[in-house]
């Protein structure tokens, strides 16, 4: 038994104050782990939030290179708890063994590249200008501007990626990247998997020598904890993932701050595929297996889950929509994550039928789901904007369109998207098809599917309203740590000046880049 | 007489429905000019947001090359007509002809430079990870990113740069440059330098056939204008230089939006300028002269005009202090920009003598002033916190400390600013202080003063709350264009897909830069 389950970490500190206690469920028969897990107190929440603004102020000051060999450090040390982290994950999650290891994987892949992000100087976004003494009518000064920390995080750890947008997640790593201290509020439905997330980031801190405060891991089943984090001023950015409804409470607590600080929520999408009759009337398996098999990944308990199928009508549409059927009739039943999820899966797949035309109703038992495939007419589309609003879990929904009028016209009328993708055949169709397309979303897709977001440069994940709250960041890639950052423009600061500041390894962030070291 | 003047530009076409009119006032007499103006009515803002989507929807589309000629030809218009714009420009606002000239050069630069940003690929930030179809266990896809304009974009004049943060500005000129339509609201304070600025901007734009709509320039006396502006659901950003009461109370009415949206404003700063023992007891007379000039420098009426100066004190303090007084007392008086800005400054002086002890009061006469020097001790500014609140124009106040502490523990109390300034000698002593002032700035000068703002490629005009709003972004330089944009990543785009494309000229920006034109 580990000592430290059951209790908030607070930097270095494990604290269970509070009598308020929750326990994890296993969501494959719906039975409480014996753990007790003690929700934090007020008293917890100011000393992580105090302890938080402390580390802070000595993280931001400690040199890149200390910096990246912690981030480093982490990925180390969860490849040598690999197994009791993936048991966990699995147990809370209903999740198989294979996309435990993916996760895994992903996630320890997240605290090394971003640590390259920093060591490479990308992140930094550093900019110079030269000084001209001679211009007139006023000499030009030298300018120097690089990216600084922003102060104390919060992350959400989200429900349906344990380790990859949890406490292992793309948020903590992009944060902690950035120079910032993290303070975890952890989802309540894999509070074995966080903790023991947490544990092994804070042992990869002490070992790296990183301020009592860096990360603090604070336990919650109610929304008040979440609350009094995002609303205290010692508070400078907030990571989220999940849904509309929980993304806007955020929001508006914050709107309700003396000082605004930027959410970043990433908040779901109905991530559409358009299948062009050019590209439906050539390869109508090919384009029925990649979408059955999106739809069908883990019970698409996915942000990018495609919800919505916009097909222009052919004359084998019949026999493609007989082949999704078959996919989605012909696959197991799939554990949802915790009977929250699944609950909220069936009321609004019931809601939905009452829209639309159910083609196959997905069998289900208990928290266990198949997929369910209905249709609707484009022109029920138009008229009933809730069709599109995202069923969160694999549902699928066939817009019937006759023409590329009809298609642009459903288009046109979607609210903001993570992803769309386009099946199609010549330049021309896409060309045509891009402008509705870049209008909506923030990531598409040609000839391909939503899922499997890769971790990489150029990677957005993030899109129009409502699917994210600011379009601008991506929470997935090297630009997400930019959402914890700030630029600072050093001016006059010479090259003479600059040069002759010691040695980098001894040295902080400022004096290491006015020193040039990435010039 | 100009036949639109007094009249709203509802993209290409003149409107005055209202009744509501309003006129210009000279400063230095408070007499009003002969023209009415016509405040818009709600049929010309609900016309103006029409076109302004229309336009949007197809400036989006046009190439980059035209985009780039559009916002050249704007500057040359404006050198064609600079006469007009420079007569109204000093009549309305009491500022001298070099001023009238400095901001007019920087404003038709402004144009021309981010015309660059646009040109050079800068602003679309372009990002590319190659495809691997051979990596295991899953291929990776190709990703192209760059950015794509938001929507159309409000922009509200500010009073104290009738050229370069209004109609002329910085926001407006970034935000076309991003590829965005854009609505200014006019600040009433200018009304004829405003009005004569959006029809050359429209004259540039028929000239260069750009879409009706793409600017409206809109008459507005009181709140009602910018209030039904920003709520409105067509608008996807607003740019906004001004005082922190208009910038929360425009945050605040958006915040009530369903699709939240972002607000870039730019609110104000005291700009601390810290003169170390060390500096003062060097160079006393250089460091004096350069202080008063930047507080003087027309009337103080700018966000970067310094209102606190910390000192370590020396022996050669007195002396120092005389000399300022000199300078402040000799100074000629000199107008300020409108009355109500006047009325403002009095009140806030007469508050602040409260809290300070006053050294030398500036002489006044109607909306002429000279400046004011006030001082007091490190325990008195760290017991109140209202001494450190801006001031809009010139007027100083010298914080006495007996030593570094003092100093930074002062620094420590600072709010957010958008400037600081550090006179020091030796690397040491930066090195001590920068951690302090990073924390509390955008932009930090090294033995220098905060006005004079380079619009440049690492300019960061913009820090922590409450000086701006979202301290990642700026509102000069290069980067101020990112604010009307957001990434779209292209997935599976591949490079033969993408070269059959047509050539530049034809083209759009997705098809230009999948093109490779700019890899």
């Amino acid at each position: 038994m580990n000592p430290y389950l059951g209790k908030n970490h607070i930097g270095y500190q494990v604290s269970a104050l509070g009598n308020h206690v929750f326990f994890g469920i296993d969501p494959k028969t719906n039975q409480p782990f014996e753990t007790s897990f003690h929700q934090a107190t007020s008293e917890e929440i100011d000393l992580a939030l105090a302890k938080s603004q402390e580390a802070f102020d000595v993280y931001r000051l400690i040199s890149i290179e200390k910096r990246v060999q912690f981030l480093k450090g982490i990925s180390e040390k969860l490849k040598a708890n690999k197994d009791l982290l993936i048991q966990w994950f699995c147990a809370e999650s209903g999740l198989p063994q294979d996309r435990a290891e993916v996760e895994f994987a992903r996630s320890c892949f997240q605290f090394e590249y971003y640590a390259q992000a920093v060591e490479t100087g990308y992140a930094l976004e550093i900019k110079i200008d030269s000084a001209d003494p001679d211009r007139k009518p006023n000499p030009k000064p030298s300018l120097t501007k690089f990216n600084i920390p922003v102060g104390p995080v919060v992350v959400f750890g989200a429900s349906n990626f344990p380790f990859a947008y949890s406490t292992l997640g793309g948020d903590v790593a992009s944060a902690l990247a950035a120079g910032c201290s993290v303070i975890v509020k952890a989802h309540a439905m894999h509070p074995h998997t966080s903790s023991v997330s947490a544990q092994f980031i804070l042992e990869a801190a002490k070992e790296h020598g990183m301020p009592d405060g860096i990360l603090s891991h604070l336990l919650a089943e109610d929304f008040t904890i979440g609350q009094s984090l995002v609303q205290d001023s010692r508070v400078k950015a907030v990571g989220f993932t999940g849904s509309i409804g929980g993304g806007m409470a955020l929001q508006k607590l914050i709107n309700e701050r003396k000082e605004p600080i930027s959410l970043y929520a990433e908040m779901g999408s109905s991530n559409p595929i358009v299948a062009l009759k050019s590209a439906l009337e050539k390869r109508p398996s090919e384009i029925a297996k990649q979408i059955s098999a999106s739809v069908l990944l883990n019970a698409g308990q996915f942000c990018t889950s495609p919800g919505l199928l916009f097909i222009e009508e052919t004359a084998n549409f019949n026999s493609f929509k007989e082949e999704l059927i078959r996919a989605f009739s012909q696959s197991e039943i799939q554990c949802m994550l915790h009977p929250g999820i699944s609950k909220r899966y069936f009321e609004r797949t019931k809601e939905h039928a009452a829209l639309v035309e159910v083609l196959y109703e997905g069998k289900h038992e208990g928290n266990f789901i198949q997929p369910t495939l209905s249709e609707t007419s484009a022109a029920q589309f138009f008229s009933n904007p809730r069709i599109q609003e995202e069923i969160f879990g694999s549902y699928l929904t066939i817009i019937k369109c006759a023409n590329e009028t009809e298609l642009k016209r459903g288009l046109a009328l979607l609210e903001g998207q993570l992803t769309t993708s386009l099946y199609a055949e010549t330049m021309g169709e896409t060309d045509r098809f891009l402008p509705v397309l870049t209008a909506k979303s923030g990531r598409i897709i040609l000839n391909g599917v939503p899922t499997g977001v890769e971790v990489s440069f150029a990677q957005q994940h993030g899109g129009p309203f409502p699917s994210s709250l600011n379009s601008y960041f991506t929470s997935v890639g090297w630009d997400a740590i930019k959402r914890f950052q700030r630029p600072v423009t050093f001016q006059n600061f010479s090259e003479d000046f600059s040069s002759k500041r010691v040695d980098f390894n001894e040295n902080n962030i400022f004096l290491h880049f006015l020193n040039g070291k990435y010039h």
